[in-house]
């Protein structure tokens, strides 16, 4: 006898397992349930068709109820809201628009609900002219106002991928656009070194920036909607975007009796089983195990969503397939900027209390000589061992590839060492014979091996500058164009002959352009009994906080 | 007391070597080597410089001997060839255009010679025409012929990457340029499929191609030099561009008793050492493991060698560090296509009688739904334990990227099964929620799952058309415009109500697009009690042997 399964929700995580469940098993019964007019829209694209990067509406459907039917026989019920489930009886109750209220059952049930966009009790908050992004009809709801002609001035709070995203892209049409983030940064999985450079290009492009800084209430007048900030700067609107985080879309599982997380997360074993039997869970509204730290965390990402929705299709099917937790990696293009990032970040890293260690390099992403090489900013956390905590980069080019490498080689348990030797191709249009990884890797190793001490830029303060010299190694003209207060300049290569002019009996920290010539010039004040740190990432890393 | 190395050549893995000894060793003799006037230099530009992509001829020179003296106190003799070894008494005799010949000792002895381009005995091989291009004075000596006015009539002799990459930079110089490859296809590192499309594309830049065809002859006319070939064509050039591949530079070795291979490779141990005590190798000259299969192999590629020039200076300053052989991962660019590939292909794994599957896949090089995604070709090889094997790519974007992190993936003995898992980074500009490489993981998962069969395009003819049906499950438009001989048509959104149309004793062999429909149809019939293989990359796949 075929399996009857009912699935909660019709997009990344539901779409993606019914279509895999259908191609496992042809006579399986399977359901559709999904609140929404709309299923298997692509949610991402969403901010660049109100930006009109994306011009064709129809491009958001990756697949129709009908398409869905058709291809993988799938009854697709839209409009239809569950709002109970009864494990009890193993049925749930539907909602329907047009078919009213009604019980199906299942042998086989997946929630795959989503997250929907927070939206906190403010003062104001339900001002016609106050949006969250998440479907379709939002997307047209949105998209409507910004068409209008009369309306110019926007205010995004939230400075997440979605704000950001949004803020670009009401900029893109056109807008005053202010994004208000009530962190010291925006983009909270970068650290804050790494998000400085994404800051400045929004406000490059014209985006106003107001950090630090929260929302007290909204209050309509005859000239906009005014958003009054707790610094007590007000900012007049015609279109505000809230963008302040999700939370898991779970109020109809919470009387079933399925454990839920502290914030609402359905909890799943790694083969996505909820707490009762045959009622599996996947996507946004589950909690899942960060696969660096082993703790719970919610990552709302396409990428792990659809990935569950198939490995919840191959256990439904008798196919023991696991989910073995996520990196968050993630990328985000601001304007011209590319930002990745996977794994931890150091700000996560002190929460854990996990020990680590930073370096940054500054490679080119392609041979220098040859035309159009653009430099990329990657950091990377790693511990004692060698274990690859994670990793983040800024740039123009091959950030993805640079990151996607990393992450590869951390879901195989790959270590710093690894990437030293990581075989990645090189021609000069396409990468430098040392890889920017493989650099990442050199440059963890010496600090591994002890060949090298770092210090960065952000702990330069708590040194005592009396025991202390600050170095600069680079050329008289770089540091006549700028250095660091206090530094001294001995370019590195008169370094071997000027020697005598150090103090053996300070710590002398060296830096230079981009974190290598300082590598080298403490080599050679090492092995002539000096004691060196170098700045990792150099000037070029220092600057990133002040970009 | 401090150690005297003695390095035999400076580039890349003599350069790598020396830099990364005098950072381990500020207090070691180093004594660097080189034949020729310059060290350091680009090799892998040299052809864009020709092709003036790179307008600077400075930017080739990455280190001078005086920037490579002051930066790391090198002692570097250009104009210092190397001509015999003396182990006994650890020295080796140079002949210096400037100091003459002399004995110099050594407690540590680095061969990095590189590869010279073979040059086979040809009748007219000596013309002054005839062109090899190595090093900056074979580019100063071609691209001043090359600015000469009444030079238009190019030959290229060899469809390696260097033959390539000079054909297209003769091309872009405005020359007539043709190709000839003594092969049935150009970039050996690639199988005949997926070569085909970068001969097509060479071919549309306007390269002329001659494949399966050698030289015979040169001779000398007052028209110009004619290339003599074995079918009888005689092609009439201004220029030939010899590049039919490259011998280990190894003769002054041969002498020493340093144990050498089959084709004269220097033989190391994975710590790069040779045959005799306190003699190191790497590089061009040296044999290398294959990391697939374990033979011996030569692979002249500039990331190999400057890893090795790495490591042996490790292994000499007393850090045992290891080379663990080369995957051969190579990319090239062929106007506006590029070609990757890393491990072994095909031809290498028939020939060595390796057991494997082939699984194509077509996907996007981002998000479909936003502008610019371009598609890509990419080819996976794997045995039935699901090791990866080699995978080859070709397309506009991102190529690297996908290829790289395959690459990752056998480099830490990564499976298949860990591309479905890769956590790779997503947002519509850059990727897919399932990214290509996940892709190629889930299509050759379902194979060895048994969930599919595949066949390749190349394998049609070996069946017997009584007993197979070939179904073409495109839509009738798609099949209107062009389908395989003999193919009926069902399209896969009306096969589950067409199945009697199907003869159940009869092998069904299913094609559409790309691979993915004649999956999904695969799946339907073999439920269904039929006998079904789905020709893997689809229409894609097979339109690339005749592109
Ligand atoms: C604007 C935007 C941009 C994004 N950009 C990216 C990006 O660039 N990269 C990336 O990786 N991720 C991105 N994401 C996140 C990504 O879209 C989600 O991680 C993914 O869609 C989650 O899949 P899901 O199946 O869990 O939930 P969803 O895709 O949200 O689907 C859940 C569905 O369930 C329905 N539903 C909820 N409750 C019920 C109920 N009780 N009954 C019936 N139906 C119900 C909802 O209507 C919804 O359609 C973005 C998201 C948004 C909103
Ligand atoms: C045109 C061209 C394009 C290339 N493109 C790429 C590419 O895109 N990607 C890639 O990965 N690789 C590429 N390569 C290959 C790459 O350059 C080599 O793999 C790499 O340079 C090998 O380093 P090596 O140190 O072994 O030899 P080399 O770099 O060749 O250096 C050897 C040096 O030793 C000197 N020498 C030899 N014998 C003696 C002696 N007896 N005494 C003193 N000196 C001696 C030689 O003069 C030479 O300068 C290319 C090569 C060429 C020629
Ligand atoms: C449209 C949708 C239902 C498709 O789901 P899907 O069929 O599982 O996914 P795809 O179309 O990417 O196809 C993947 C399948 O094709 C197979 N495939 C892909 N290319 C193939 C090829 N060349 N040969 C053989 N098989 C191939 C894969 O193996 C996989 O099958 P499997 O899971 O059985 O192994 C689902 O992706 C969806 O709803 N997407 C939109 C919502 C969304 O993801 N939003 C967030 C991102 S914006
Ligand atoms: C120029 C040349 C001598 C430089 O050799 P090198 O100093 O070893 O190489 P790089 O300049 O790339 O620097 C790499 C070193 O800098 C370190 N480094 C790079 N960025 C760093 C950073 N931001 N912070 C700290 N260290 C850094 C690396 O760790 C590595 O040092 P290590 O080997 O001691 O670990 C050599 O690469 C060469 O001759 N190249 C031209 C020839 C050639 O390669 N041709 C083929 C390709 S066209």
């Amino acid at each position: 006898m075929s399996k009857k399964v009912l699935i909660i929700g019709g997009v990344a995580g539901g779409a993606s397992a019914a279509a895999r469940l259908r191609r496992l098993d042809e006579h399986a019964q399977i359901i559709l349930l999904e609140r929404d007019e709309h299923i298997s829209f692509a949610n991402c694209g969403l901010p660049y068709y109100i930006g009109e990067t994306i011009q064709d509406r129809e491009k958001l459907l990756v697949q129709t109820p009908k398409g869905m039917q058709d291809r993988f026989n799938i009854d697709v019920r839209v409009n239809s809201e569950v709002t109970a489930l009864h494990p009890e009886r193993k049925t749930v109750t539907i909602h329907s628009t047009t078919k009213g209220i009604y019980e199906e059952s299942y042998d086989a049930l997946i929630l795959s609900p989503g997250a929907k966009p927070i939206k906190p009790p403010i003062p104001g908050i339900d001002s016609k002219k106050i949006f969250t992004l998440r479907n379709i009809p939002d997307t047209d709801r949105i998209k409507k106002q910004v068409d209008l002609e009369d309306i110019q001035r926007a205010v995004v709070i939230g400075g997440g991928y979605i704000g950001v995203e949004m803020a670009e892209n009401l900029k893109e049409r056109g807008m005053e656009v202010t994004l208000v983030e009530a962190a010291p940064h925006i983009l909270a999985p970068f650290d804050s070194d790494m998000v400085a450079m994404m800051e400045k290009e929004l406000e490059e492009n014209g985006v106003r920036l107001l950090l630090n800084d929260g929302v007290k209430a909204f209050q309509e007048k005859s000239t906009g909607l005014d958003v009054v900030l707790s610094s007590g700067t007000t900012l007049t609107a015609d279109l505000v975007i809230l963008a302040i985080g999700v939370a898991p879309d779970t109020s109809f599982v919470k009387e079933s009796g399925i454990h839920l997380g502290a914030r609402g997360h359905i909890l799943v074993n790694d083969h996505m089983e909820t707490s009762i039997p045959d009622i599996y869970a996947v996507g946004d509204a589950i909690e899942v195990r960060d696969f660096v730290n082993e703790q719970g965390a919610a990552i709302p990402l396409a990428g792990p969503a659809n990935k569950q929705g198939r490995i919840v299709a191959d256990n439904i099917a008798g196919i023991s397939s696991t989910f073995k937790g996520t990196q968050g990696t993630s990328i985000i293009k601001v304007f011209s900027l590319t930002g990745a990032t996977t794994g931890n970040n150091e700000r996560n890293l002190k929460r854990l209390g996990l020990p680590y260690q930073v370096v940054y390099v500054h490679p080119f992403s392609h041979a220098t000589y040859y035309p159009g090489a653009l430099q990329l900013s990657l950091k990377l956390l790693f511990n004692g061992e060698g274990r690859i905590l994670g990793a983040q980069g800024i740039g123009i080019e091959g950030i993805d590839k640079s990151i996607d490498v990393i992450a590869t080689t951390m879901r195989l348990s790959g270590t710093i060492y690894d990437l030293t030797e990581l075989e990645l191709a090189y021609a000069p249009p396409y990468s430098s014979a040392k890889d920017p990884v493989n650099m990442l890797g050199f440059a963890a190793e010496n600090i591994l091996a002890n060949r090298t001490e770092v210090f960065t830029y952000e702990t330069l303060q708590e040194y005592d500058q009396e025991h202390t010299i600050l170095l600069d190694v680079r050329s008289p003209l770089e540091f006549a164009n700028g250095h660091l207060d206090g530094a001294i300049n001995i370019p590195l290569d008169t370094l071997r002959q000027r020697l005598s002019e150090l103090d053996k009996d300070k710590l002398i920290l060296a830096y230079c352009k981009m974190g290598l010539q300082g590598y080298l010039a403490s080599r050679i004040l090492l092995q002539n009994g000096f004691k060196v740190k170098n700045m990792t990432g150099g000037f070029k890393s220092a600057s990133i906080f002040f970009p």
